[in-house]
């Protein structure tokens, strides 16, 4: 038996237990809990089979009573000793996709990065369109290209026209950036007709990534009108190892900043409001580029989700969406290279070099961090991707 | 032992035989395939356990030469006696969603439909926009709600602002529409970064389908700018529940219409063009109402699955996209109500009434056939669909 070990100040205390799909060796993939440095296999510990799953989705398609009763197991379960084969140190497991994407959409829910997209792909035009403060503006994305932190990039071609020239070209995007974002886990969905009312949020979200939405923004700008990204995102998408439980983020919440004027629509009005403290910090081959703050989100994942099925769109186990791009007012809170380098004129220094988009060996992590119930904070991993050239 | 009777001139001869998954009382759904009035059980025909299962994937997966040999295989049975317990009355199955969707795309690929909305959705524009003619524009959708033919739509409800409103209102969609279409289907997908060249196509895509993909213009139109449709499209995607091999299109080749200026870009060009002289009907509560002709489109299904995949997006079985909507130049050939109406300005007469967009209770079929190897024609049969209130 072991009594794990939590360092003073872990990001992975008990007010944390956040979810990942983890092997050992050759080992079939299972779940996981990180505590500490420490990875604790659910179905050694609890014996239970729905934990010997390569998935969340088994466990998460159980149903929030299950989420609050397991949560509760484990909080036991780790307060005291824990029989010796089913701790790993994190460092002695590889980590996989922890959940399998069922529908992806990402959204546009902050109103800097809105506004800076804006003012840069439409220049003779008002930044903000006239829905963006009415409705959680978003689009479905590539399910199939969504990878694990760690997963290399590989530098996508496609074609790509500058207003300056007469017709397109094919090759490897000369403007690759990255999006800094939460990604939020549907555990268990409605079908279709049955609308999320925008105060079940918790009832039916299990957790929380980041996520990093990989961007070409030359193939984006050529091919994006009038129906949306396509080719310019759908290579890659990449999500950390750990889904942190949306039960972990009750501290966390706090009020939106806006939706005064105007006020939204009654669907998407919330008893009390599921905006998150998480702070990001993005770094640029290691060095700290960016502190996007999420607490600045105009719209909540809740407004999302119930935006999201309004219409009578069925929700499934593993649906994952995206909050798009977090940015703050300021330049260094900015969570996508295209705002932070203004279109790639005014580049940053990223160890003694300028750059404005990536270069092929670039590595790119994001990290982020939230309070948690026990007064100090509570981690997210990280999404971690190095490009490789074309 | 029975011998299976193909009436003469049915589109389900065999030169056709369109695969689909049946169940017969309450028993488990599994793979058969149609011959006249008749389906056929190929797990208890062929012997293989692979037709029991609920979905054509994984026959699908297992690639292109097992499609050619098993359709040898079907052509031998069918000519022969079949014993009895594997042939039933298709008016005696329940028929099912063919395939478990993975990623949904939607393409654009008709310059009339292109022009017509383009005229439509922004009145002061260029009809087509630039990229257009340069690259087959296509977006994702929501892969969760593809239903199967008979499936009833309840009317959505949703944000819609009409140009001379100050807000937009929430309500049921008072703009509800078809788009006819047909869908593609892919067998055997490629991983990440490994795009699928344009001859590669029928190695890759099994078969195709009828899609309808029921469109709601208010909500579409208020919420698509700048990253597409998204709720005016999400609520339901229909397609017909047989699925015509690609092996059984040969005889439908025809040259694309188009594609000389601007010539395409290599990745694009085919040796030999898969243009299909597929034609389409469209009922409205029994009435013709268009027959919309598939040999008109400008981008083929090759080409938009060697674009959709160049980025080095990996593809999977049970992918599927959309041509988007078919409309030829003439009024009757316009494959979506909203072109057919222009706007909903120019009604047309259905049963006696005038008709814009879709009413509580209407009920739309698509159906089509396509020149077939035997000289006749093979039919898709249909993909219906009921509007029920919101």
């Amino acid at each position: 038996m072991t009594a794990i070990d939590i360092p003073s100040g872990s990001p992975f205390g008990t007010d944390n237990l956040p979810y990942g799909v983890f092997s050992v060796g050759g080992d079939a993939p299972r779940v996981g809990v990180r505590v500490g440095g420490s990875v604790v296999d659910l179905a050694a510990a609890l014996g239970e089979d729905v934990f010997a799953a390569p998935t969340l989705n088994p466990f998460m398609a159980q149903g929030f009573e299950r989420w609050v009763a397991v949560r509760e197991r484990i909080t036991e379960l780790v307060a005291g000793d824990v029989p010796d084969p089913a701790v790993h140190a994190v460092r002695d497991v590889e980590l996989h996709l922890p959940f399998a994407v069922a529908d992806y959409v990402d959204f546009y829910a902050s109103e800097h990065h809105a506004s800076n997209v804006g003012r840069l792909f439409r220049p003779d035009a008002e930044p903000l369109l006239p829905n963006w403060k009415h409705l959680p503006v978003g689009y479905h994305g590539r399910a199939g290209t969504v990878v694990v932190s760690g997963t290399d990039v590989v530098r996508p071609s496609g074609q790509r026209k500058a207003p300056t020239e007469a017709a397109p070209s094919f090759g490897p995007s000369v403007r690759l950036d990255i999006e800094a974002e939460l990604g939020f886990v549907v555990g268990t969905g409605t079908p279709r007709n049955s609308p999320i009312p925008v105060d079940d949020f918790a009832r039916h979200v299990f957790g929380v990534v980041l996520l990093n939405d990989w961007s070409a923004r030359d193939i984006q700008a050529w091919e994006y009108v009038p129906l949306g990204p396509n080719l310019g995102k759908s290579f890659a998408t990449s999500v950390s190892a750990w889904v942190v439980p949306i039960l972990a983020l009750d501290a966390a919440r706090v009020p939106l900043p806006g939706q005064t004027d105007p006020q939204p629509l009654p669907y998407l009005r919330e008893s009390s409001s599921w905006g998150l403290d998480v702070e990001l910090v993005v770094e640029w081959n290691g060095e700290e580029v960016s502190r996007p703050p999420y607490r600045g989100m105009y719209w909540s994942p809740a407004q999302m989700l119930a935006h999201m099925t309004v219409n009578g769109a069925s929700s499934r186990t593993g649906d994952l969406y995206g909050s798009g791009t977090i940015s703050g007012p300021e330049r260094h809170q900015r969570g996508a290279f295209l705002e932070l380098t203004w279109g790639g004129r005014e580049p940053v220094t990223v160890r003694g070099e300028e750059r404005s988009f990536l270069l092929d060996g670039d590595e790119v992590v994001l990290t982020a961090t939230a309070p948690g119930a026990g007064g100090g904070r509570i981690g997210f991993g990280e999404v971690r991707g190095r490009v490789l050239p074309a």
